[in-house]
């Protein structure tokens, strides 16, 4: 289309020389914090290595993405990952290669399930034998594999699976049944349209000793939930076998891309080598079960995907708050109200107002990276403990990661939404970039264990901690969380709670400040817990503030302690970082003022002048921001943002992607009412419902 | 599809039951309470009405919605739009009728900016010979017009809009032209693909007396903005005329059935009746600005849009409250943890942290109720008062419309996502109903004024009350503000500043308390700007936390004042609502703990009891929950969701959405990475892309 409009360009000063300027204002050091940030396990090198030959295809190009029904985004995703497994054969790509070109293309993968849940839990829970013979199928993608646990009517609570899975001694199977419509699968990624196998968790019913075989429901005891491994679909013509009925779920917020899935049994039968028997099994001579040896291996594989939506949390809000201050800074509006009048119009995020939503959230991508770095290690160290035989750090890591997984995805995915709607009107529109972002994270809260929900784990674990401290104020520490509890104790007794924190100037005061929060928490959830012996119900709203505190803590104590330790970054560099740690604190510190008052860690005095320490925070970053947030190395290909992009061409982008880019812009309309028409030469629009 | 699932049923207790169980145990007059609500103006007859009609229509069947593209979003809507206007003639609808068949069917229609803005201004605007000449051609839909103000680089700073409307002497037009990129009208509604119309705003320029005609840049003199009504498409064919180019901007969050636009001009020549001069105007004979007798006209319409927002919000948050509390009602979750692990699975809703999400945002559609209708109510007042020349009360309007849209959106766009993380897993899927809804509902935090943007005008308007206050503070009382500002600076003179308010006890004392913690608010902004004159930019947080006190004491003073003056609800209603308005007040002010002792208003003592009290006031409400929604009276039809269902079969609606709805579940897919084909059948998918 070619018009007057092509010879236009936006007003002065436009976004390339408005992004020149932020950049040149600051002495921090891109490269230097880039790879501080980045260079682990080869993030960058690989980032650079996969992104252009992704590019190249035309398959992988978005700008039609939003344009999409959802049954056409999930046949585009599905092609697209069978693309990107070509790609890996091709260019001999390990898994990481993988995955990296997974997260630059954005799709949830429709194989996602079969490349994580489906293979780690064969991995993890079925013997040698099982493995032996389903791994080299699962790598070379001859089948393909979901994950079934969750049902229609039941998802935290495991044990309340209703799906049965009954032991016929007789023919030596299992017969998988649904009993109810509560009991189908649901919810189960790449199960509704892709997979072939899936594992499948039901509840397993052996007869009991001595009854006969052919025994009634009251003859059956139930051994909780077990997984198995279940063909699902025919090999040839990928239809559900006879006795299973599968589908995709339909629409949901995000997610478009991936086959969510339902299923349901009537009484099918699987061979008794179904059921993954690394842990336990039934004796198939017997019938007899053969129980694990620690009932708390299970909690494994669901605190490794925790761990790993912790350490992903940063790179998500990272891409939003990068598209919020790049716009904001190339965004004017309204002249300076003190000023004469004639002054040019001032940058949005030179605002307090805007600056108050955008800034946090950047020193906030800083402060989850060293978490989730943390997390990582931690997580790596219980793993190899748990490959020995060794479960004594699996219950620390569980609460820790569950305390975290619900503090982490929320503040992300409540952030993701502030920098949106921080963009003003545009934030609305598909240029923005934010779009699908939120929407897909908007499954966070939620999905694997919800962020309320689970707060308890957290909140169990530390009751326990700290029941332990008070028994024995005196005797050794077991870890840092055991010190500080026992610490508190002893001070507690001794009458010593006068703290007297500088947290407006000394940041190891703050870093005390948030620890003895979260340990005053604890203790008074000891206290209505233990000793007042409150039900745990109603203590719920508490207990959901303690983990919260507790993970605060996680949150601050590390990111102080990754700067302290760091001997990387270059010195400028280092002190925008320890900006941005004060800032993080002390804005979290502010959003829970009256809960650091009624703990007696800071006082009023200090608290009173908070808003007043953040403003000068703020006031400190808001010239490197710009290159704070070049620093996390987004590609433009994976913002896929028109007020984002790295060169600041925003206003071009948007038109482009309206004035050539828009398919409803190819067509025609008749707005008059008394014709029935609506394109125009197209008599009636019933089409539309009844093409489905 | 018949198959073994027919025959399933849910789980026991299912939906239905629970429902009628709930529905017993409370005394609650659902009649009373929604005849109380939403008799006005005969809301609840109209809705009985018109639904049972636009049911019938199988165009406005909601089944395949969120299946759609789009492109075909927005054909389906225009479609559907003149069915409704077609319903229209043929049933003798009024204004009202029409509007309630559209917030039935729920689509933004793309006639909205004709029904609304379009013919607002041209009778707010136009003069009366241009009335007389436009009004019947748009209200026979003969001509459809849209409303073209922001540009793309240009949103609420209307003074800074860069599109010109240069006066041409010698041929007595004006001439159209955007000068750059940025000068594109952007966002503009049922500007993209339906209108054949636009009131435009321009820069008006005019030459400078005494300048030769052709005059170049330097002689014209701006007059600022003003309207102009322009045909833009050709009425047969539907083209945009020469000199203009318009499109639709594309994929947004919502608003998938609007098509909002942009639009360039290129000299393109107007004439000189094309200019609204009821107002202002210029003498075609010796090309003259006209001016306004007041400068505030303009301010009319926006104001309300604004008071149209804040009446709107109600029925927005209770449609996410209703699914909310009902699905939460009936989902089971977890046995009792203190109990002896036979007991049935507790109902979510049955969860502190679950009521605690909840149960403020259900007292919070009753406090944006009475306030809507307050609101309405000065608005028509005001308005008649402008019909007589008298501005008076505008100012006065403008604020409280600027400080309730921004409190009232937020809290209902926030209150919505929040409705939606409550329901678990089952709110991320397309059954819960509030996918769109949230979708739509993101525009109104930016839309017609930024809610961090506008909350200035509230807090400069009361400034300037204070200011006047501060000076006379013996005077008689304006107006109610004005006496509590009085009060205020009485007592600070003579040192009374201990309120020993009970809040916990006493509803006159919790509605004195959040006054006068707004009026301390406004006090500390007079101080830091008159007194101390620090710069209007570097308050800007501290303003918009007064513009937010400020709006919280009307909803908890107009909630406060309509449980006094009402006699209409019976007394065991009327003591439910009793616990809603102090449900309300008292979480709100929970979150603002710090600020309530900041101000001295509320003492530590009573502060530290705040949240036991919260959640006493909801176990007080919890039995009365479903009931409360259901006086709300949200037909199935516009709730389209599975979760919220007044029968509670939700399960059942679920799995049919899956099983029976769902297009994907017709195709089958081929897994296998090796092959290209991805529909059994159907050998590549570029397709996808190359359709469009």
């Amino acid at each position: 289309m070619r018009d007057f409009t092509d010879k236009l360009r936006p007003s002065q000063p436009a976004g390339p020389e408005i992004l020149s300027k932020e950049r040149a204002q600051s002495d921090l050091s891109v490269e230097g914090l880039a790879h501080h940030l980045l260079h682990h396990n080869g993030f960058l090198e690989r980032q650079s290595r996969i992104l252009p030959i992704i590019q190249k295809e035309p398959l992988l190009d978005k700008s039609q993405q939003q344009n999409l029904s959802r049954p056409d985004l999930y046949k585009q995703a599905l092609a697209r990952a069978k693309l990107l497994r070509r790609l890996a054969d091709k260019h001999g790509w390990n898994h990481a290669d993988y995955k990296m070109a997974e997260y630059l293309v954005d799709d949830v993968s429709p194989y996602m399930l079969h490349m994580e849940m489906f293979s780690t839990t064969i991995r993890e829970q079925a013997s040698d034998a099982q493995r032996a013979y389903w791994m080299p199928q699962i790598e070379k993608w001859q089948i393909i594999g979901a994950y079934a646990q969750t049902e229609l009517g039941h998802g935290s609570n495991v044990r309340g699976l209703e799906l049965e899975a009954r032991w016929d001694h007789q023919t030596k199977q299992f017969i998988l049944h649904s009993p109810t419509l509560t009991a189908s699968k649901w919810w189960n990624g790449t199960l509704g349209r892709t997979a072939n196998h899936a594992i499948v968790v039901a509840q397993l019913l052996l007869p009991r000793p001595g009854a006969s075989s052919a025994g009634k429901e009251a003859e059956y005891t139930s051994y909780g939930p077990h997984p198995f491994i279940v063909q699902v679909r025919d090999m040839k013509s990928h239809q559900p076998l006879d006795g299973i009925v599968i589908g995709d779920i339909g629409p949901k917020y995000g997610y478009a891309t991936m086959d969510n899935g339902y299923m349901l049994f009537d009484h099918f039968r699987i061979p008794h080598s179904a059921l993954l028997s690394r842990y336990s099994g039934v004796d198939p001579k017997t019938g007899q079960y053969i129980k694990p040896e620690k009932a708390v291996v299970v909690y494994g594989s669901l605190t490794a995907v925790r761990a790993n939506i912790v350490q992903h949390a940063r790179l998500v809000l990272a891409r939003a708050v990068t598209v919020a201050v790049r716009y904001t800074a190339i965004r004017r509006q309204f002249r300076d109200r003190d000023g004469d009048g004639s002054g040019p119009e001032l940058a949005v995020l030179d605002y307090p107002t805007v600056q108050i939503r955008i800034l946090p959230l950047l020193a906030t991508t800083f402060a989850l990276h060293y978490t989730g770095l943390a997390m990582q290690r931690i997580y790596e160290g219980t793993r190899r403990e748990i490959e020995a035989n060794n479960f004594n750090s699996l219950a620390h890591m569980h609460s820790m990661s569950s305390g975290l997984k619900s503090l982490c995805t929320t503040l992300v995915a409540d952030g993701i939404e502030t920098c949106r709607r921080a963009l003003g009107g545009h934030g609305f529109g598909g240029g923005s970039g934010l779009i699908q972002l939120n929407n897909d994270y908007l499954s966070k809260p939620t999905v694997e264990g919800d962020n309320w929900m689970i707060s308890q784990q957290t909140a169990s674990y530390i009751i326990k901690k700290m029941t332990t401290a008070v028994a024995s104020p005196n005797s050794r520490y077991n870890d840092e969380l055991d010190g500080q509890f026992k610490e508190y104790i002893r001070q507690k007794q001794q009458g010593k709670q006068k703290y007297g924190l500088d947290i407006l100037s000394n940041d190891q005061d703050i870093v005390r400040s948030f620890q003895l929060r979260a340990t005053a928490l604890a203790y008074d959830a000891y206290q209505e817990r233990v000793v007042n012996k409150k039900s745990w119900n109603s203590l719920l709203i508490q207990l959901y503030r303690l983990s919260r505190a507790q993970s605060q803590s996680i949150l601050v104590t590390k990111f102080f302690q990754a700067l302290t330790t760091d001997a990387s970054l270059p010195p400028s560099t280092k002190e925008i970082m320890w900006d941005l740690f004060r800032l993080f604190a002390l804005s979290t510190m502010e959003a829970d003022r009256y809960e650091f008052l009624s703990t007696g860690v800071v006082n009023r005095e200090q608290l009173d002048k908070l808003p007043a320490r953040v403003r000068d925070l703020m006031t400190q970053i808001r010239p490197h921001a710009v290159k704070l947030v070049d620093s996390w190395m987004i590609p433009d290909y994976l913002l896929d943002s028109a007020l984002g992009r790295y060169d600041g061409r925003v206003y071009e982008d948007l038109f482009n992607r309206a004035h050539r880019l828009n398919p409803l812009n190819k067509l025609t309309f008749n707005p008059n009412y008394w014709e029935n028409e609506v394109i125009m030469g197209t008599p009636d629009l019933r089409l539309v419902t009844a093409k489905l």
